[in-house]
C-alpha cells in the first residue's frame, strides 16, 4: 500500500540524514527490518555495548597470567601479582566473542551478500573470531596450561576493524609503504656495505694492546652490524668511536661519513617521503566526508521526492515541507542545528523544496557553533558598577597572571632554600604561610570576578572554569591542613597522619599552583597559535594513535610469549650502594620482566638493550630482531609519520592565521572540516546521482 | 671624445655582461679606472689569492699553541704538539691581515662613499680588521704569552662576508629567528615547569633509602634543570626515570608526558617552524639571481645603445651588432656559449638588435650544457661488430653488478670465517685467490667496453671513469702483492715488510671493491632519485655548510679558551684494563682536551658531558652553558634548517619526477636554477628600466 511505501520512505530519510550527519557510508539495506536494525545498532547503548567490549578484551592482558601490573617494578621488591583463576578470564573472553559474534552478523546483514564478499574487512574479522574461538577452547582443553596463546595476539584486531577512521589511515599508511621500503632498503645496503668496510678497517691485528675497537664492537658479523645500528639511533655515539679515535684520529672519519650519511641525509630522507605523501591525506579524507555528507543529504531528497506522484509539468522533482518536518522530527541530531534547521524552513515562502534548496538548509550542519556568553549582570548602585568595571577588566586578569607568577617563583626560592635540608631540619612555616596568601588571593579574585561577570558568564569561559576547580581543591585542601595541624607557626613541621602527610599534602597544593599557571597560555599570541595547533593535532591523531595502540599491544603480547622467565631474578643480596654491573642488570631485568607494561616499550631505547645485553651475554637472537623491529616502528615511521602530520597542521594553520589576523579569539571549537572548508570542493550533481544510481539496494524512480 | 666616450661605453658592457654571467651586483662605479680595477678585482687570480688567505688564517689555528692535532687523541699516550716559535704565526696573520686591509678598500671604493655608509657589512669588516690589528699589537708586545686572544674568534667573519650566497642565507635565518625564539621560550617554559614539578615530586623523603631519584638526578634546581635538559635530548632516556620508576610505575606517567610533550610535540614545532619559513627561500633566491642577470643585460644593451645618436624616427633604442660583437671578443665568459651566441649574431638578418632580441641572445646562458656522447668505433670485420654488440649492450654491465655482488659476498663469508682466528691462524689463500679472479674480470670488463664503445666515449659516462680508475688501481695493488710474495698458495702468510703488511694491502684491495659496488646505484630508479636529491643537497648546502663552520670555528676557539688547562692526564698508570670510572674520565679527557678538533664537536652529546661531568663534578657552570649552547645550535637548529632544506629539495624533485617521466638518463648537470624554470617569473621591462635608474653611478641618456 502507498501508506506502507511512505512510512518506508520516511524512514530512509531519516536513516540517510542521520548517516551523513555521523559521515556515514549509505550502501546498506534499505528495506523496513534492516532499517530498524540498522538504526538499532547504530544506536549510542549497542555502539557504547561494542567500545565496552572492545575495551574490556584489550584489558584482560593486565590481569591475565604472565602478567605483572604491580606498584613496583623491581622484581627483587615486588609481591606475586596476582593470579586469575582458570576459567574467570576465559568466561569473559567468551562473552566478548559472542558480542563480536553477534556485531558481525548485523554488520554483514545489513549491507548484503554482494558487498560482503567485496569486502575484506568483514572477512578478515571473520576469520579473527574463528581463530580465536578455535585457540579459546584448545586453551581451555588444556585448563589453561598451554604456552602459545595466538588470540591474545589477535586482539587488537578489534580495535581496528571498529573505527573507519583507523581503517582509512592503515591505507594510506600501506600506499606509502613502497617508498618507505626503498629507504629502508637504502639504510639497509648503507649499513652493510659500513659494516663490511668496519671489519675491514678494524681487523685483529697482531698487536693485542691495540685492537680494543676490534674486542669490543667489530668482533665478528653479528656484532659489527648492532654496533653501527645502534650508531644509526645516535644511543652509542660516541663511545663505539672513541678507542679507534684515541688510536688514531682519522679513523673519525669513517664514524662521522656513516652518522653523516645515515642519520643526517637518509633519515630525514624518510621524513620527507613520508611527508610528500601525507601532504594531502588531511584534505582528502576530509573531502571524503563531505561528498558522504552531500549524497546522505540527497539520498534523503530522492526518497521523500517520491512520496508523492511529482506533478505532471515539471522536470524537477520537489520535497514538502510537511515530509521533511515529519522526517526532522524523528532524526537524532544536535538540537541546536535541529531548531535552525526548523527556523528557516517556517521562513520558507514555497511549500515546495528543490534539491538546491534542500541541500543549503542542511548546510547549517557544517556551521561553527558560535557560543554566545551570557550577558554580565546590571548592577544599580554605583559602587557595584565601578566595581564591575575594575575586576571585568582584562587588567585584573593581568595582575591574576603577575600573582601567580609571584607564586611559582617563591615556591622555587623555598624549593632551592631547602634542596640540601634533611626532612627533619626543614621548617615549613614560611611554604605554608605564603601558600596560605596566595590561596586567600585566588580565592578573592575568583569571588571578584564572579560578582562583575555573573556566575554564568565567568563558568562561560574555558580558563575560568580550570581557574576556579583548582581554587576551590586549594581552598579544600588548605583547609583541611588547618584543620588536622592548625595554623602555620614557626617551627611547623610536617608530621605522618593519615593518608597523606602535611608535607605531602603542601607538595601537592604547591603541584596544582604550577598547574594554574598555564592559564597564561591563551595571553599571549605564539603561544595560543601553538597550543591551538597542539589540540588540533591531538583529534586528528586519533587514529595514528589507535593503529599505535594496535601494534604496540602486539608488541608487547609478542615479547611476553618470547620472554617469559627469560629473567630470573638474582636475590635480594645488593639492596644498600649497588655498583654498575648490578644496576645495568636490574634495569635489563626491569625492562624485559615488564615487557608488557605501557611504560617499558614507550620509553625503550635501543641503547639499553644493546649495551646490557651484548655485554651480559644474555639474549638470544630473537630478542635483537624483536627490538630492532619495535625501533624501526615506533621511532622511525611513527615518529615520522607524527612529524608529517604536525607539519601537515601547522602549516596549513599557520597560512589561515596569516590570512585572518583580525580574529580576536582563539577558536576552541574549530573542527578539521572547517579548517579546509576554503580549499573544499562541493561534489556536483552528477557526482551524487552516479553514486546514487550504483546504490546496491537503493532503487530509485527516476 | 667620442672615441673615449665609446671606449667607456665599450668596457661598461663587458663589465655589465661580466657580473651578469656571474650573478653579481651592478652597483658599483663606472669610469673608466673603476672599471679596470673592478675588472681586476674580480678576476680568477684576485679571488684565488683572497680564498687562500682565509684559508690560512683559519688553518692558523691547526698550528698555534693549544693546540693538540696529533695522531692520537689520548692524552696519556701523545707525544707534545709541535709548538711554533713566538713570530711565526704573527707574521703569517700580519700578511693575511693585510691582503684583508687591501680587499675592504678596493670594496669600498667600488661601491662608491655613498653606498658605503649603508652597507653594515663593510663597516663591520672594517672594524674587525682594526680590533684583530689592535689585538695582534697587544700580543706581539707580550711576546705571544698573553691568554686572551679575541682575534682567534673573530677569524671567522673573514669566511662569511667573502660570500654572498652565505650572507644572504644568513638574513634568511635571522628572519626566522623570532619565531625560533619564540618555540625555545616555550621550550623554556615547559622545562621549567616541569623541573618544578619534579622536584615537589622527587623530594627527599625521611626514608633515606627510597629516594635514588632524588639523590642522583634531582639534588637541587641546577642538578634538577639539567637532568631534565639531557632527557630532553633523550641521551638519559630511559636511566633517569628507572629508580622511580621501580619505586611505583606510576612515575613513569610524569617521564612519558614531559618526553612526549618536548620532544614529540615541541622540537617537531621548531621543524615545522623552520621548513615553513624556508618553503620559499630557494625559489626567492634563484628568483633574484635571475633578475640580477636580466639587470646585467639590460644595463648592457643601455650603455650600448647609446653609443651612436639614436636615428630620429626610432622611439626605441637599438645595439650595432658589431658593437655587441666587439663586446663578446673581450667578455671572459664559457667557450661553448660564447659560440653559440656568435653563431645565433651571425644568423641576423638586421643589422640593428632591439632590447629584446639582445635579451634572447643571451638566454643561452641559462641553458642546460647539452652533453653530447662521442660515438663508438664503427668496425667493418664482423666479428667485432658482434663483439661490439655483445658488450655495448646494457646486460653486460648488468653481468658487471652480478659479478660485484658476488665478490662482495665472496669477502663476507671470508671476514665471517676468519672473524675469531687468530692472526696467526689465517690462511690468506683463499682470499688471495678470489680477489686474483675478480680483479682479471674488471681489467677483462674494462678492456671489452673500450674495444666495444672505443676510449673517448668509454670515458664519457662517470660511471666507467669511477670503475676504471678503481680497476687500475686494484691491479697495481695486486702486481705489487704479487711483486713482493709471489702468488697465492696454500698456507700464503701475511708478512710485515715496507711500509703495508700483505694483510693491509689486501683489506685496501677489498675496501675498494666494496667502494666499486656502489656504482650500481644508478641502475635503480628510486635510488637514482635519492642519489641526485642528495647531490643537489649538497651544491644547495653550501652556504648553510660555510655558516656551521662559521659557528663551529669560533665555538672551538671559545671552547679551547674556555677549557685550556682545566684537564690533566692522570698518568699512564692504568694501560692495562681499565674500570669503567677510568674509561669515563679519559673519554672525558680526550673530549675535553680535544675540543678544538673537528670530531668532538661534531660528535658531541650532552649526554656524555653531564653523565660523566656531575659524576666526577670537575666542570664548572660555564662549560655546561657552552655545551648546552653549543647542543641548541647545531644539534636543534642546523639539523632543522638542514631537514627544511631537504624537504624543500626533495618535493620539489618529487614533483618534477612525476611531470617529466621520460627522461631516461639521469640528469648530473641540473643546476638550481634549472630546477626551478618552469616557475620562474622573468622580471618585466618596468622593473628592470625602474632599477637600472637608481643605479648610483650611471647616468642614462635617456
Amino acid at each position: 500500500g502507498t501508506g506502507a511505501d511512505n512510512d518506508l520512505y520516511i524512514n530512509q530519510a531519516i536513516v540517510f540524514i542521520e548517516d551523513a550527519i555521523q559521515y556515514r557510508s549509505i550502501n546498506h539495506r534499505v528495506d523496513s527490518k534492516s532499517l530498524w536494525l540498522y538504526r538499532w545498532y547504530y544506536s549510542r547503548t549497542c555502539q557504547w555495548i561494542l567500545s565496552l567490549t572492545i575495551t574490556v578484551i584489550l584489558a584482560l592482558a593486565f590481569i591475565e597470567k604472565p602478567s605483572s601490573l604491580t606498584v613496583t617494578s623491581d622484581v627483587r621488591y615486588r609481591l606475586p601479582a596476582w593470579n586469575p583463576p582458570c576459567g574467570l578470564t576465559e568466561s569473559i573472553e567468551l562473552l566478548c566473542f559472542l558480542v563480536f559474534v553477534v556485531d558481525v552478523s548485523v554488520k554483514s546483514y545489513l549491507i548484503g551478500w554482494e558487498e560482503f564478499w567485496k569486502n575484506k574487512w568483514l572477512m578478515a574479522y571473520i576469520l579473527t573470531l574463528v581463530v580465536s574461538l578455535t585457540d579459546w577452547i584448545v586453551s581451555l582443553s588444556f585448563s589453561c596450561t598451554e604456552d602459545v596463546r595466538i588470540r591474545r595476539i589477535l586482539r587488537p584486531f578489534f580495535l581496528l576493524q571498529n573505527s573507519s577512521m583507523m581503517k582509512k589511515t592503515l591505507k594510506s599508511i600501506n600506499s606509502t609503504l613502497p617508498e618507505m621500503a626503498s629507504v629502508v632498503l637504502l639504510l639497509a645496503v648503507h649499513l652493510s656495505l659500513f659494516t663490511m668496510f668496519a671489519m675491514l678497517l678494524f681487523a685483529r691485528t697482531r698487536d693485542g694492546q691495540q685492537d680494543k675497537e676490534w674486542v669490543v664492537y667489530f668482533r665478528n658479523l653479528p656484532d659489527a652490524l648492532t654496533s653501527l645500528l645502534v650508531l644509526l639511533t645516535t644511543a652509542n655515539n660516541p663511545d663505539v668511536m672513541i678507542p679507534a679515535y684515541s688510536k688514531n684520529r682519522a679513523y673519525s672519519i669513517f664514524f662521522i661519513l656513516f652518522t653523516v650519511l645515515g642519520n643526517l641525509f637518509l633519515m630525514n630522507l624518510l621524513t620527507a617521503i613520508i611527508y610528500n605523501q601525507f601532504r594531502g591525506y588531511l584534505l582528502k579524507s576530509v573531502q571524503s566526508s563531505l561528498f558522504r555528507r552531500r549524497l546522505g543529504i540527497r539520498a534523503a531528497f530522492e526518497v521523500l521526492s517520491s512520496l508523492k506522484e511529482t506533478p505532471a509539468n515539471t522536470q524537477q522533482s520537489y520535497v514538502s515541507i510537511g515530509a521533511l518536518l515529519q522526517v526532522l522530527q524523528k532524526v537524532e541530531m544536535d538540537s541546536r542545528c535541529k531548531q535552525a534547521i526548523m527556523r528557516s524552513l517556517k521562513k520558507c515562502s514555497s511549500d515546495q523544496l528543490s534539491a538546491v534548496q534542500f541541500q543549503k538548509l542542511f548546510e547549517e550542519l557544517d556551521k561553527d557553533a558560535i557560543k554566545q556568553h551570557p550577558p554580565s549582570p546590571e548592577y544599580r548602585s554605583h559602587f557595584m558598577q565601578k566595581m564591575q568595571f575594575a575586576f571585568g577588566h582584562s587588567y585584573f586578569g593581568y595582575l591574576g597572571n603577575v600573582v601567580a607568577l609571584a607564586n611559582i617563583i617563591s615556591i622555587c626560592v623555598v624549593l632551592v632554600m631547602d634542596a640540601d635540608k634533611q626532612p627533619s631540619e626543614r621548617d615549613d612555616f614560611f611554604l605554608g604561610a605564603i601558600n596560605c596568601f596566595f590561596i586567600l588571593y585566588y580565592l578573592l579574585e575568583m569571588l571578584l570576578k564572579i560578582i562583575a561577570m555573573g556566575f554564568k558568564r565567568y563558568l562561560s569561559y574555558p580558563s575560568n572554569r580550570f581557574d576556579g576547580l583548582l581554587t576551590v581543591i586549594l581552598l579544600v585542601l588548605e583547609i583541611a591542613t588547618f584543620a588536622v595541624y592548625g595554623f602555620p607557626h614557626p617551627g611547623w613541621r610536617p608530621e605522618f597522619m593519615g593518608l597523606l602527610s602535611l608535607w605531602d599534602m603542601v607538595r601537592l597544593v604547591n603541584m596544582l599552583i604550577v598547574f594554574r599557571f598555564l592559564r597564561i597560555i591563551p595571553n599571549m599570541k605564539f603561544m595560543a597559535l601553538v597550543v591551538t595547533t597542539l589540540l588540533d593535532l591531538v583529534k586528528n591523531l586519533r587514529a595514528f594513535a589507535g593503529i599505535l595502540v594496535v601494534v604496540f599491544y602486539a608488541f608487547a603480547i609478542t615479547g611476553i610469549m618470547l620472554f617469559k622467565g627469560a629473567v630470573v631474578p638474582l636475590g635480594n643480596a645488593s639492596v644498600g650502594p649497588m655498583n654498575s654491573w648490578n644496576t645495568g642488570q636490574t634495569t635489563l631485568m626491569t625492562l624485559l620482566e615488564n615487557v608488557n607494561s605501557w611504560c617499558s616499550l614507550v620509553t625503550l631505547r635501543v641503547r639499553l638493550f644493546t649495551t646490557y645485553l651484548l655485554s651480559v651475554n644474555l639474549i638470544c637472537r630473537w630478542a635483537k630482531i624483536y627490538f630492532v623491529a619495535w625501533w624501526l616502528i615506533s621511532s622511525v615511521i611513527w615518529v615520522n609519520l607524527f612529524v608529517a602530520l604536525l607539519l601537515e597542521n601547522f602549516i596549513h594553520k599557520w597560512d589561515r592565521r596569516c590570512h585572518r589576523e583580525p580574529l580576536s579569539d582563539i577558536e576552541y571549537q574549530r573542527t578539521v572540516e572547517l579548517m579546509f572548508r576554503d580549499v573544499l570542493e562541493e561534489p556536483t550533481e552528477e557526482e551524487l546521482m552516479e553514486k546514487l544510481h550504483q546504490h546496491p539496494h537503493l532503487q530509485l524512480c527516476r
